[in-house]
């Protein structure tokens, strides 16, 4: 292939977005899946957090969001913000004619295929728990499966203050995952992409609460998988053997930006540049 | 006066603005000083936070915010956010010919005045924090006075999320004020218009770590004051004798809206309504 030709439509990058750096977690998994895979991220910082916000707002960010994408020239949009995922889908796939991945039906199939019980719990923000959206994804795969959603509003922020383990986690956890006792639930959805973060303590807590036969389910990760599956079947991978390069793009460059990408993303970061939406 | 003359300059609204509803904090706080003021009041809930956004973000939104409660014909805009008054009043100042009161100032004077050790604490957002603007405005009123400030980035979601008394804030307080142990430290600032509903754990725990001789400064409480002692001098008191009112305006109506508002300002709220900025 000569340098002046444009590049194929497999060779194209991956778009991913989210509201912050959270959706770097789905990067991660993405290159797990995917290594030789080239990613341009945008995280909108500027306007973090989605989580609590109306969805009409939420709509309008989603829709600059994925105008940014496509401006970029990516093959497909993985929508890795699970509020967005909840919120905006339709908007998104009636303005773009371009492939929309988001994490909410992946992780719901995901949890459906590990449950015994059918009964379901979901860890989101409030913003995915008031849209109903995981309930709604969990019921289209499965007629007797029954969801458990729960707001837990402060994970984000510890996740974000590097608080991982140790007691201030643990009671926060603990006080949420409480509210799924008793349910006989025998599958939890980590709802939001800063939830990996805090997986550890969170599946402690849960072996503790509700058992240790509990599947622990990230959305993330079933995303990647889908993504992976849905490249392949359409002939859509990239060529190039090589590993993929990753482009963050942010509205807003917050102070320890270099520390908290990294916490999400597992890997240092080359490419950072602020652009206005 | 009959209605159709315009209302004279003192008859005008105060202006309050905030990145969200935690400047309701200090309506309430203005309400004691004031209770027979007409007020509007402005939360940017479809930007909040703007703790930890970068300072070009953060002075362009406030601009915005500025420019609604001008053409809402206000005598003087209050800014109640922290974040705001640490890294805007300057470009605030060069863009608006209206008296721009902001929580930094009035927060800084009042501990100076209560320290005896001149050693002060101040708990605030990230982005407060790395403004320096409180060591900055302390040292502009004692030249031996002495700053030491701790970003406490979970006391936010923690009054949002209502868990304002109970372990998880207790042992999140803690390892903030232990932050501040051993310096002789007798006032610590609130500086973020969220902390005053943390107050009584605040309180607790600063009493516990620090001693029971140190003084707690409400910045918004102190800004309040310094709001009456403004309109005061200026002859721009509202005349009327009967109680103001509160208008209030938020760029986003989150779902738990009235909720959280009635948290932060202590009454129910009559006038809301959403605005596009």
């Amino acid at each position: 292939m000569s340098t002046s030709e444009p590049p194929s439509r497999q060779d194209l990058p991956l778009g991913v977005f989210d509201s912050g750096l959270g959706g770097l977690s789905v990067v991660r998994a993405l290159r797990a899946c995917l290594p030789n895979e080239n990613i341009v991220y945008l995280g909108d910082t500027a306007r973090v957090p989605y989580g609590t916000k109306g969805k009409d707002t939420v709509v309008r960010y989603a829709l600059a969001c994925a105008q940014y994408l496509k401006q970029s020239q990516v093959k497909a949009i993985v929508v890795a913000c699970n509020t967005v995922s909840a919120v905006a889908p339709a908007a998104l796939r009636a303005e773009f004619d371009l492939p929309i991945i988001g994490v909410i039906e992946p992780g719901a199939r995901a949890a459906v295929e590990a449950s015994v019980t059918g009964k379901i719990g979901v860890l989101a923000t409030a913003g995915t728990v008031a849209s109903g959206a995981y309930p709604r994804a969990i019921a289209s795969f499965s007629t007797r499966a029954e969801t458990f959603a729960v707001a837990a509003p402060l994970l984000v922020p510890l996740a974000e203050e590097g608080w991982t383990t140790g007691e201030v986690p643990e009671l926060a956890v603990t006080r949420y995952i409480k509210r799924l006792a008793g349910q006989a639930i025998d599958a939890v959805v980590l709802g939001c992409t800063h939830y990996p973060i805090l997986r550890e303590t969170i599946a402690r807590v849960v072996q503790q609460e509700l058992g240790d036969h509990v599947a622990l389910i990230d959305s993330g990760e079933a995303a990647a998988r889908d993504v992976l599956a849905f490249l392949s079947l359409r002939g859509l991978r990239r060529s190039a053997k090589e590993s993929g390069t990753i482009h963050v793009r942010v509205t807003d460059l917050p102070g320890n930006f270099g520390e908290l990408a990294t916490r999400f993303l597992g890997e240092s970061i080359a490419h950072v540049k602020q652009v206005d939406l």
